[in-house]
């Protein structure tokens, strides 16, 4: 059943960053087509931001109730509704739309709380819904590529697993100066318990466990806030212990100058290594244990399939962030697919991230968050 | 008027790669939706092709003569047509498809004769429509910023020029395995009487004139066939003379192992100096001269307007092949919205590449055939 | 006084790594001339040695005390004696030496215990003569130079120093295979409580103290052995807290493939961030808070002061281990003039490691062994 | 017979540049012993210099003719003579040494005029002494690696070679600032008749040789001037053809901002490729035709019998510039000590560049200079 996904879109009007982002990944592989909205709990702007992306005006909704009331008394309504609001705007939404029956992608972190994530759980398995969270970092071929390398064994047993994503936009106190992305992201009403830690922390812990298939057991994480007077985390350093005994650091920071979006991964095994940065995405470094390092290009020699599966064009044509966004946005279709039709879902829609890591990203948080607490002390997730 | 542009495509059809990249640049900003095509010279291979982009049956056409016909009795016609087919097979569909009144939009090089290029010059004026050329690589907003600091004089008068575009991908004879890539790019009767000059060397051209807004005057030329048995050049290194008295060097290269697609192109001035490397396109190294290099990423601190206007996402989430080549698809939708509507084109339309440039790669490419067969003579573009 | 410091050594016989290191150190700059020895503990391999050398014969020992006492008996006798031993061997001669009035080398770290490190602070004082100790990678000039920017405040209060050091080599069980470096450095007896801490990681915590100015106040070290048998750890990572708030992390592994030499250090502060490695010393990325990064290079523009001090050629002509060590070498030869014509050492001198440093690394050893014994517990250095 | 050569020196006094460097390559292994110079035509400034290096008094002169009388009459007479002045100086004093029974070690060119060049050659084998010429970069142990590789046929048959040489200093006009390192480079009395083409064109050239084991067989030059009033070229490009058929460019210019000294070598085959450059010497880029790019480190993995040969540490730990001029010093020794003991010279003395390689720099420049005279007509070296 070759079809083009209906998307809706919670969310993301005029002027927002994830919003321009979700649809661009929902269009570039042709799999999505973008029909209706809430854009904004403004109905007006809701509207505008509609016109703007050329919707019907009927299918621009100034409230989340009207879109699902409205929405589900169409013949052809959306299959699937993006979610990307600040974080303590996921948890009603979501629960909303599985109810009444659509499909639900939503930004990371998934909610604000664990109770809320576990309603979550218990909301899509109801509804037997997807719930679909972007860990869109996943996407890239060449992570995809390391993660078969990894089950293939090709690194021999893990060891140390050094992860880390560094910023520096919140270097500066961007808050007071009302910055809309830093207000709410430095707000613990709207951004809960953490401030780094949830932004992209979650990200980075995400990434080490999908690529390494290891869960990691403990933290002993130490969170800082070297902005004065900010009210969140904006930096922190833990300690990570793996299931199978592998040992490894995590760092996360807004307050590294020099770092755009410094999401690095490095995995290191009893027969070889890996080092990955985000923004050289297309190349891996590998080494194997006494050989010179080899550079692993997406696409091109040793790309390795899984890598080949997400990816759309040759070596030395790079592909980016809105690629590899785009990439889940598939895994998600087709699990969503999958759903509709009843039957088990491919390899890539196993890919997918689901609500399951999205419950685990928040647990993540709050384990950190409670392990600084207590001053660094290792606390199981 | 904001509106999306109904975008026809002739070749492009299953397992073809230039055509697919067309559709994902025309769909990510959501400038364009594609609507029909004559895919393939097999009609039933186009409709199968349609078929998987879900387009209706009925625009899925078997010829170019069916399609211009076809979509000339539709009130709801195609715009624009992009043509994807190799290089052979540009002229007569854009000279059709001119004369019935729709727009162009051709891969490059822009066909395989100057008679044929200027040809189609005075078809576009004739009938008043935008015949654009995809030279992609002047899509990167880096490229752009590099242009723009060019034009205000950043660099100083400039004094040289080192472009390069290599690839490895020839180095073996994949021709004679029925590569079908490799099959019509190293035949003349269908890509003319160059081979990596025309296809690759091309791009370099263009981009040196581009970025510097420099004519080249002057090339000598030393094109080279190392795969014995080749039909056509696989290497090509050319001397450069500037209008201003810039000098620079031109290197071109199919057999060239370790070189995915490695455009690169360096431009110094008697103020400063440029390094760029479309391998890694979101970062511009500038030197003032005396100064620290510094390295300006797109979108961030000194990316420059003529940047940022050309990009999506922040620095440090990397944008790449298909976010330039979209942006080149959204500045001729510029274009055309403006020649539909009878207005002057604003600045980012006048960066779309056009029919003249198409004419003016034709001229290097010929010209430097010339200068190879005289010894490496010194001849005018 | 000019004049060119008799150098004796104790260790670095034939085949020794770390001795031939520091006799081209002492050779470059043309401050040192070898001239005795006690290479080996073996007569007959001490004199081989030295005859290697073209050392006379009567100045090749088989023994400390021998050394000690034939040259306390010459008029020409050595000024400076470098001990080039395994961990275990440093205190005694070093002991010795000071007390018979030569000045002492000895490579890092000090010592295997606290008590003997103090007890040759005692010694050294008392004998009035320089005991420098080896750390060697606060030699590099731009290592210098990014001290003297923190110095001057260029990046405002420090927040974040991420610090690490990684290794391939012991990745393999090579002390089973008999591997003489492996061997003593996975040996308690020799390296002392700890593996790669003491080999490597205290050359981490030297040089992100050296850089940052800043005392490192707690850590929380998890140490791990990662290969099966092995004696020491052979991987660790630990969190940082800095006197003046700052927070970190340190790694150091030699059990990690791909990482040949990987000493790496990033400092981030209010004002701006650093990043530097090991492995391509000649250059430090440096980023204002909201500019674009800078690569400033040693000897060229931004290279400052300091770096200009302790470099030899222009930027461009790569320096590297042997230039950054020989300048560690002058640094102390500049100390030992300064001790013995009784005046105050100048501020290159004042950079030279010495004993005090020794003492520290080896508190740092103990504190981090203990730490992880203590299951990663918070601990006052 | 194990011993240290006595050396002497012309010119390289107080203040000088590449007199250091030969000093520190001369000393850095061993080999050598500075013990004589005519540091300076300035017999005060000559013995001022002797005294910074410790020499003793005599044997500092003011004139080669008085170092050549006087040093021919000592028995502990120096065995070689470094000459470090200015290009327009290095024939007379290499004759009358060589005359006088002595071995020379000339930096490049070798000297002005070919006639010169090669009354230089005769003058060697009349006196049967060595004379050496230090293209220094061949001293690189990853670039010998590089060329054994290639010997070996690692590579397949030589396609394309692309070198060049960069920097940037000249880009302003010093030589009207009175800078003294540029007045003569840009003075025909003193450089002869190229600027950049003889003072670092002719290493690319010599490098590219060297590691191909090719002939440049014919060369097309167009030699510039880009500042204006400068009386020699600064920026020069060629088209270059191999003795075996392959073909390649030659770039070298002293006004690239941004390039400190940015010696870089391409070379690519029919089974593989080479990528090197020397600000970041310790590794080469190689690829296998169809496989992934691999990292060879100098010392590691894949370095090679030839690459360990003229390396002193291991890989991780960085060597440089000076390290490769002191291996060229090294080789020189060998040379040398095969020549006074009259045995065949082994095969690291064979690396050492001689006369011959002298000579046919010094064709190299009078080619380009008259190819580009001709238009950059073709030219055979």
């Amino acid at each position: 059943m070759k079809r083009r996904l209906r998307l809706g879109m919670v969310g993301g009007g005029r002027g927002a960053f994830i919003g321009a982002v979700h649809r661009m990944a929902a269009r570039l592989d042709d799999r999505y087509e973008l029909v209706a909205g809430a854009f904004s709990s403004n109905p007006q702007r809701s509207h505008d931001s509609g016109a703007d992306f050329l919707l019907k005006e009927d299918r621009c909704y100034g409230s989340i109730d009207e879109m699902v009331r409205a929405e589900s008394a169409r013949s052809d309504r959306v299959h699937v509704v993006a979610i990307v609001t600040p974080n303590h705007l996921h948890h009603a939404p979501a629960a909303a739309l599985l109810q009444a029956g659509f499909h639900v992608i939503c930004d990371k972190p998934l909610t604000t709380t664990i109770a809320e994530a576990e309603d979550l759980v218990a909301a899509a398995d109801r509804a037997k819904r997807v719930l679909a969270v972007t860990y869109n970092y996943s996407g890239y071929p060449i992570v995809r590529h390391a993660r078969q390398m990894i089950a293939a064994d090709e690194l021999g047993e893990l060891r140390v697993v050094q992860v880390e994503y560094a910023q520096e936009w919140l270097s500066a106190p961007l808050e007071g100066e009302g910055q809309k992305q830093a207000l709410w992201r430095t707000d613990p009403e709207k951004a809960g318990v953490a401030g780094v830690v949830g932004d992209i922390g979650t990200h980075a812990f995400h990434l080490a466990e999908f690529v390494t298939g290891l869960r990691i057991s403990q933290i002993a994480a130490d969170l800082s806030t070297c902005v004065p007077g900010r009210r969140l985390d904006d930096n922190a350093q833990m300690l990570l212990r793996f299931a199978n005994g592998a040992r490894g650091a995590l760092w996360t920071s807004q307050v590294a100058p020099g770092n755009e979006n410094a999401l690095r991964l490095r995995i290191y095994g009893e027969k070889g290594g890996f080092e990955w940065s985000q923004e050289a995405p297309n190349h891996l470094r590998f080494t194997r244990r006494g050989e010179a390092p080899q550079l692993i290009a997406r696409g091109h020699a040793g790309g390795g399939p899984a890598g080949a599966a997400a990816t759309r064009i040759p070596a030395g044509h790079p592909e980016g962030y809105i690629e590899a966004f785009a990439q889940v946005y598939c895994d998600i279709a087709d699990l969503i697919d999958a759903s509709d039709e009843g039957i088990t879902p491919g390899a890539s829609a196993l890919l997918a991230p689901t609500v399951e890591d999205g419950v685990r990203g928040v647990r993540f948080i709050h384990t950190a968050v409670e392990s600084s607490r207590r001053n660094a002390a290792w606390m199981t997730i």
